[in-house]
């Protein structure tokens, strides 16, 4: 077995003890030479375990003493409630307020918890462009001509091979390549919705997704949604008679974090097939799960050929690059034609240079490393928000890609509260972005995908302070 | 003066003294040596500028005897009749017969005349290659970053320096860049219309327009066109009442070849203007000019912000890169938003490498060899076509872009033509996919944008006889 995997084999055994708290806050460790004896293993590899678990703020080392469990799982702050939409309300936007933040986004001394993407220092630059390199070199037109519409053959294979991570069977005829998540959920909505139709979804959502639908003169019906297992069932269900098409963040949902139970994706596609409605799964934080394996999407259980899944490299790789994917069942014919309307086909540089990093197992190793950092840094936030902001504060618990929800007290307008912290040179996300109708005004997303270090960890500090002193 | 400019002048001289017929057919040129002295040149400055008239078809060498005039100007055949489409009758969409041309393009044993790109013989692949590994080189991030939604700083810029060829005097903020000039059509019409809107366009117009147009439920108005001047002016001015927007192809439209005279493009911007109808002017084309000068666009008779000034590179440098352009006017803020709900951005390797190639020269240098190739071509087939097709055949007289509009006698079907053509594995794009109404059956579109060799000769003879056997 290859070192690396030795040590995480033991630094997973240990939080795993931690989480169910066989080992408790304050608890001694056996010492590192215990652990070597017990494992067979190299000093280095338990001292590399050890690093590991400190660097996620689980265990300390205490000078001349060892190593101690110096957190829990069990938290201190509460998970946010279940959203309950304002269904009857007459929809408000809030474009001032999504066109604020992103005005900040090019100011680079604003500390931006308002990102919706992880740090660049998290891209593996150097290996990509040694793929990039070797595609320029070895494609005979460099990717000047045009690829097919349906995209590039060397990257739907990569994508439908790299499907069997969650048991998968597609194959490359199954998958249309895109210029990205979004831009295959607007491919999607152009295939299966006329202007008046009904949709629904999560609520909160991602504010490009709802101000797609509504330029497209949809109607939208935002959902309740558990911040741990996502949109209600329920909910869902007394809606369907109306709706034309559903369309959900399955996995790690942005802002909430939520992640459907398998139980949940099965019966959400057997209650919509059953209608004949169209599902539009986007699954592009799917890949960045903390846990021991990928969460399914729902497309797994799409026997009709109604879920259209849609993915991306945008979030784990390179969100410059434009590529992401989908693969829309029965709908095939009519994705391939609206790409070919709007935009006749994608740049095959990327799209090669993507399939190549996939095909020799780099992504795979760098998505090792990017969660393992995401997941030490939501610890790290965790335990900051903790410390730092009002007893009252609920807080989300995600198992996978890099957003934080937080509510706050019923009395604070996060929107206000934006405009004192940009003035300290902090910028996040306030929850009314995240929504049509006037709720989420006390919520706040704030992106872990940041490089972790003692300034970030201060300007949590200051926020927390801004929170308390607008209490 | 450059010895590259001189021999270009002595050519043009003489070019222009057998267009104006002051030399004819079969008549014998001065000598080498006699040029030499008249313009105080080399030798071999006056062999280049007879070369390069050669290529043209325009003279021919007799052995020790000297050079003749082998072709004129004055042609034989017709031009193609102005069009008159059918405004009452009932649109009827030729997806099939699309589909079927579109099929045929991946067989590389067919000579596809159906092309709608230049061959890729003539895009500067080495010399592209090296602004992209320059520009990998020395971004910090590789291209792996978000580029700003409006597009490339130094695209825009260089775009906007570029349209001082025309007389332009747009700057950098003006421009918004797109994955290329349909995508940037794309944009425009959603940023100005909604379904059930009525848009008035040529006839015959390029299929991909057609298509999309359609596909976001708008009514479309074709007009007359002069396979020369364009649009007719008198047409438009009657439907003005009815249209929300226009949408031209003002420079060397595809597939009639046609460039709108100055004073019809300031005609048509003020009738437009007076109405507040804004007008999408798509000129891919405009820089393949054969002319002393690149013609306006309808953009520089612009004083309200009105005409949205759509361009690419994908007819011009590199189809793959998928770069396009628009200058939206006072709709910026509404292409914008549009840009950002349906990709984001674009991605920005691409941008920067032409950017890279405009800043340096290269376009400008590419583009005179690309147009002399393409000049050189269009000669080629114009004579091959008067030889080898039937006389009644008239024949389009495009002075820039790289095709041509063959108008047959009335019998003649190209739809079930092409089904014989494709067995003789020659394709070409039938006049009935250029329209929604039932017309230009007998037309057929021609790209001579292909590598001229004998074998592309051979087979424009094999097409004439197969026109010619169907009569």
């Amino acid at each position: 077995m290859a070192r690396e995997v030795l040590y995480r084999k033991i630094a997973n055994t240990i939080e795993g003890q931690i989480a169910s708290e066989t080992l408790k806050i304050g608890d001694k460790l056996p010492s590192i030479r215990t652990v070597q004896k017990i494992y067979e293993v190299s000093l280095n590899t338990v001292k590399q375990a050890f690093l590991e678990l400190e660097s996620k703020s689980l265990i300390e080392s205490r000078p001349k003493s060892g190593y101690y469990v110096s957190r829990s799982f069990s938290r201190r702050l509460a998970v946010p409630s279940v959203s309950t939409p304002k269904l009857s309300e007459k929809a408000y936007q809030p474009e001032d307020l999504i066109s604020r933040v992103f005005d900040t986004l090019s100011d680079s001394s604003i500390t931006k918890f308002s990102l919706g993407v992880a740090d660049n220092s998290m891209v593996p630059i150097a290996k990509l462009n040694k793929s990039m390199l070797k595609v320029l070199r070895s494609m005979s037109d460099s990717g000047t001509a045009y690829e097919p519409v349906q995209g590039s053959v060397n990257l739907r294979r990569n994508i439908s091979k790299w499907s069997f991570v969650w048991g998968g069977q597609l194959v490359e005829d199954d998958i249309v390549t895109t210029s990205g998540a979004l831009n295959s959920i607007f491919n999607c909505l152009l295939a299966v919705t006329q202007p008046g139709d009904c949709i629904a979804i999560e609520s909160p959502i991602y504010f490009g997704i709802l101000q797609m639908i509504q330029s497209l003169g949809l109607k939208i019906i935002e959902l309740p949604t558990n911040p741990i297992t996502g949109i209600e069932i329920e909910a869902l269900k007394k809606v369907l008679p109306k709706i034309k098409v559903c369309l959900l963040v399955s996995n790690f949902n942005n802002p909430l974090g939520s992640c459907m139970p398998d139980e949940h994706k099965k019966e959400v596609v057997r209650m919509l097939a059953a209608r004949h409605i169209p599902l539009i799964e986007d699954d592009l934080y799917g890949d960045l799960y903390f846990g021991t394996s990928r969460p399914a999407p729902c497309k797994l259980y799409d026997e009709e050929g109604l879920v259209m899944w849609c993915g991306s490299f945008s979030k784990t790789l390179a969100p410059g690059y434009r590529v992401g994917w989908v693969a829309p069942g029965k709908f095939k014919d009519k994705i391939i034609r609206q790409k070919m309307l709007q935009t006749i086909s994608n740049p095959p540089l990327q799209a090669e240079a993507i399939a190549d990093f996939l095909e020799h197992g780099r992504y795979d190793h760098h998505l090792r490393t990017l969660r393992s950092k995401l997941y030490s840094n939501c610890l790290q936030y965790q335990r900051a928000v903790e410390d730092y902001f009002p007893e009252c504060t609920k807080i989300s618990k995600p198992q996978g890609g890099f957003v934080l929800w937080l509510e706050l007290d019923q009395g604070i307008d996060t929107a206000a509260l934006y405009e004192t912290a940009i003035k300290h040179k902090i910028s996040f996300a306030p929850g009314r972005m995240f929504t049509q109708h006037n709720q989420f005004n006390n919520c706040m997303r704030l992106n872990f995908g940041l490089k972790w270090d003692k300034q970030l960890d201060f300007d949590l500090k200051k926020l927390g302070q801004i929170v308390k002193n607008s209490l």
